[in-house]
Parts: structure tokens; C-alpha cells; sequence
């Protein structure tokens, strides 16, 4: 029975590719009934989960990531690998396409019998794509895929939110004309556990080592992240398939030292609190920013701080005041 | 009267030292009378606001920070600007002093007719230090107060706080035996409208100049700002008094730029939203996490999440079903 947690839990557990792809499908729903049932879904699934590499990947469009994850993706099922496949792409609904809508830009790996490809949700707030995607990464560890790999292009927050949700996040760039036209938003370049130059190959590959060594220069400017990893470069040709084992080669790594020492265990509980803390908040505004009462005050109020009338402090007082929060 | 707004914003405006003294007292004051008090005082004083240059300055301990503000201040009252100094330090209440406490740490300039300098409130939280030093801030402005430096060093949020309420935000750093041990923390750099390699002076000359050079290459590789502004890199040297004035001539190149286009504006309108809607989110976490039902449910579900047998959007959703917020 569909509206039974038991045959969405079995099914998945039992790796059934139908079975993943409606629960993926439930977890997206924005019913409520859905909703529900996903949590009893989830429930299920929890103590099978947590069992793979986590990885994410991002990069401006044209840098070459749908061939990056068919060379990577590709060279781990020939090894033996489970691989899932998820997008973050809250921009989709705008573009008009999902960016992993098109499977035939990964053609060899979407006839793999053991690559599990699942286009990006279209529209919808980064939050809820955020958590549609948290959730149905779980659901693939549950099925037994045991890489992960979450791709995003490099819009709004999404690159924060995957950051956020995996244990290791690579930036794929260019080298070219001025590396700062590649359009790359501050702040990337520092939640980046490695950085790839993609397209080393040709006449490209020059240029590519000339990045590659910029970018080292710049990162070893910046203290060391929290987890003691210094971010590292590399260079690849994803379409031939060079360097792609090397990165491969460097996840591991430092998810099996992250592992032995626990400070995987310990970045993962972290991140599950302050996903928790996220939802918290944004249900939390949801709630007041849809009350009458802040509906009627709000652009007034607004208008007033803009105009410098009044401070932001008595804005936000009258509101929680209205509502006897404080 | 000491109760009467009037009192406040006719002794602020006027230029009185001592009554600016006490409306930032009364600004960092606790007490929800003193608070009540405030917003009235705020919203007389808010029409003569807006008209300083708002600099932000960070850097770690050692760097230099106070020997720099004395020798810009004294350069900037020696041309005839009325300068107030502020400070946001929400580590001082550990480390038991404020980082202006001392004034000695600026002999010449504490004695200056037309220099103003608060130390730092001790304790509270950032998002209290921070409101405070907003409010200080614009008494300041009204006070006729035409530079206003916000001092912090990089201690947790404190610089992304800053950098959310000046003008322009200037990094010193020290160049060194690798930098990367200066412990920069990851996002300062990309938060910076310029750096300042300090203590450019005797035998440190080439070392900074080689600094600079790797920051700019490093700068180089990042898309520029929403404003369009590129971050400049300088050297100086704050105890010989040496680069202080091409660091200021870029300051007020940037606001006279950005005043002209109308950037600078929109910038500060910015700001203030966003302010709000920051106190608004602190606001309603408060209130969230002070009621009893949620206190009682909080430690049993925040255990749950982290053991994996709950997920957080099953946690939040329990939360919030309890106090009927959604």
C-alpha cells in the first residue's frame, strides 16, 4: 500500500530503484498527508543511513560538471561503488529545466545498473529544496548506494546549503582569461575541501597549471578550517578522464583520517543540529511573517526603517510587542 | 531630567561630551525602562544622523590596530573632522578588559578636542554589542561626529557584525613568517573593501611588500563585491605614521563614489533591513526557546538528532506543532 511507511521503507531497503524513486517523489510532495507519511518514512529509514561517502559538487555552468560526475561516476561503479546522484537547484524553476533533467548529458552513467540519477526538484525555496535533498540523500544511503555525490551550480546559497550537507565539497573552475570572470561569488573558494581545474587538456593544460598554483597561493593565505584540512588543488580533464583518480584518490582520504580520528562522526552531528536550528528559524518567520497583524504592520514599519524615522530596535519592538512575544 | 528624551537628544546635539557619554550608557543599559527611554531618544536623534564616513576596522591581537586608529584620528582632527571611536568586543567580558579600555594605548589622541572614544561595552551577547554600537554610532552622528571608526578585533562574528554596519571595512594585517599563521580566519578577507599590511617599516619593508603582493593575486581571483568595488591592498606603517593618508584618500574616494551613484544609500538602507530582520529572528528564538513546553522538549529531541533516530525536519516539526505555530 502507497500511503503505508512499511512498503516505502521495505522497498527502499530491499533497493528496489522504483520504490527509491517514489519515496524521493513523497519527500518532495508539499502535502501534508505526504508530509507526514515522510516522516513515518524516515523513521524507518534512519538506522540504515550514514553509510556513505558524502560528496558534493559545485561550479558556474559550462565548467563541465555533468562530464566530471559521468567520469567520476563511472570509474566508481567500475570499482564496485553504489552511486547516487542528486541535484541542489533552486534556480531551476526560473531556467526552465532541472540541471540534471537532461540525462543524456550523462549518458553512459544513467544506463549503469548501479548509478542512481535523480533530477533536481523544480522551484520551490532553497530551504525546502535543501531539506527535499537532505532527506532523499538519506533515503539513497538507505538503499545501499554508498557515494553520494550532490551537484549545484553556483546560485544564491545553494553552494552553503550542500556545503553544509556533505562531508566533502569540491569546487570545479576554468582557467582562462582572469580567473575572477569565471564569476566566482565570494565565498566559495573558502568552503571548498579541494578545488579542481577542470579542462586541463590540449592546449589548455598550461594555463590550467597556472591556475592551479594561483589558487594554491591564495588558499594557503587563509587559516585552515576547523577540521585542521588544508584545501587542495588539482587539475583534470573530466571529458579525458584524467585526474579524476587522483581527486577520488584525496576524498578518501580524508574521509578514512576524518573517520579514524571521529571528527566525521562529530562535523555530521553538527550539521544535523544546525540543519535543525535552520528549519527552526525559517518556521518560526513563516509563522509571524504570515500573522495578520505583521501583515498589516510590516510596510509601514519597513518604510519607516528605510527612511531612518525610526530604528530597526522599535520596528522589531512594536511587531513582537503586537503579538505579546516579548 | 535624566528621564527626559529631551534632555538626551538637546545635549547630543549640542556637542556635549558628557551627555553623549551618558545616552550611550543609557543605550547599553539592560533595563527595559532604559530601553523605553532609548527609542525615544533614538527617534529625536535620528533626523541628524546619516551624515559620517562609517569605517570599520579588524585585525587579530598585536596587529596594531590602536597605534593605527591614533594616527589616522590625529590626521583626521588635524584637518578639522570631528572623529568618534567605538569598539565591538563581545570576547572582552573573558578576557576581562575592553581592547579600548586602556586609553593610554592612544596617548595623543584621548586628549583631543574633536576625538571621541568609548571603550567597549563588557559582556553580552554580539547580537546585544552589536545593537548597541549601531545605536552609539548614530548618537555620535547626531552629535556632529563626522568620522566614525568601529573598532573589533576577529573574534567570532564580531567583523561580520561590523562589517554589516560601516561604510567601508578595512583589514590590517602583519606580513610574517606565512601568513596563514596570523590565523585570518576563513570569510574576513572577503568581507574586506581594503587590507593593510601594518608594520611596513625598518627591515619589515620587503617582507609586506611580498604580503601585499600575494593578497592582491589572491583578491585578484575573486568576483568583486555587489557594489563593484575591487578590495585594494596598501602597506603602512601606523608608528611611523607612514601609508595612513593614501589609506584614508581611498576611503573617501569609495564613499564619494559610492554617495555619487547613489550605492552608498541603498548600501546603508540595506543595512538597516537586514538589521531587522536580524533583531526580528533573535527576537522570536528568544521568546521560542524561553517557553517552558520547549525547554521541557528541546534536550530529548536535540539528543534524538544527534544519535540519528529522529530527523530534524521530525524535531522542528514536533517543536512547533507544541506551541501551534504552524
Amino acid at each position: 500500500m502507497e500511503t503505508d511507511p512499511d512498503y516505502y521503507v521495505a522497498g527502499v531497503r530491499a533497493g528496489n530503484r522504483k520504490i527509491l524513486a517514489k519515496t524521493i517523489t513523497l519527500i518532495e510532495s508539499a502535502l501534508p498527508a505526504h508530509q507526514e507519511l515522510t516522516a513515518l518514512v524516515m523513521e524507518g529509514l534512519l538506522p540504515y543511513t550514514g553509510k556513505s561517502v558524502r560528496l558534493g559538487i559545485t561550479g558556474v555552468p559550462g565548467v563541465g560538471k555533468s562530464t566530471f560526475i559521468e567520469s567520476l561516476g563511472m570509474l566508481l561503479t567500475s570499482r564496485g561503488h553504489r552511486v547516487a546522484i542528486l541535484a541542489v537547484d533552486p534556480s531551476s524553476a526560473r531556467s526552465g529545466g532541472s540541471i540534471l533533467g537532461d540525462k543524456t548529458r550523462m549518458e553512459k552513467l544513467s544506463v549503469e545498473e548501479n548509478a542512481f540519477i535523480r533530477p533536481s526538484p523544480t522551484g520551490g525555496t532553497l530551504g525546502g529544496v535543501s531539506r527535499k535533498t537532505r532527506e532523499s540523500m538519506l533515503a539513497c544511503e538507505a538503499a545501499g548506494y554508498d557515494v553520494i555525490i550532490i551537484e549545484t551550480v553556483g546560485v544564491g546559497q545553494s553552494e552553503t546549503s550542500v556545503a553544509s550537507m556533505v562531508d566533502f565539497f569540491l569546487l570545479l573552475i576554468l582557467a582562462g582569461a582572469g580567473d575572477e570572470l569565471q564569476g566566482i561569488k565570494r565565498g566559495i573558494v573558502e568552503l571548498a575541501d579541494a578545488i579542481a581545474v577542470n579542462k586541463a587538456d590540449n592546449d589548455n593544460i598550461e594555463k590550467a597549471m597556472v591556475a592551479k598554483k594561483a589558487y594554491e597561493n591564495a588558499l594557503h593565505l587563509f587559516a585552515p578550517s576547523d577540521t585542521g584540512w588544508t584545501p587542495q588543488v588539482f587539475t583534470c580533464s573530466a571529458i579525458q578522464t584524467a585526474g579524476i583518480e587522483e581527486i577520488w584518490g584525496v576524498v578518501c582520504k580524508y574521509c578514512e583520517a576524518m573517520t579514524e580520528s571521529g571528527a566525521l562522526g562529530r562535523k555530521r552531528q553538527e550539521q544535523a543540529l544546525e540543519w535543525m536550528g535552520q528549519l527552526l528559524e525559517e518556521g518560526l518567520k513563516d509563522w509571524f511573517y504570515q500573522m495578520p497583524r505583521i501583515r498589516h504592520m510590516l510596510p509601514e514599519l519597513t518604510n519607516a526603517v528605510v527612511k531612518g524615522t525610526i530604528t530597526p530596535t522599535t520596528a522589531v519592538k512594536k511587531m513582537l510587542d503586537a503579538i505579546n512575544v516579548n
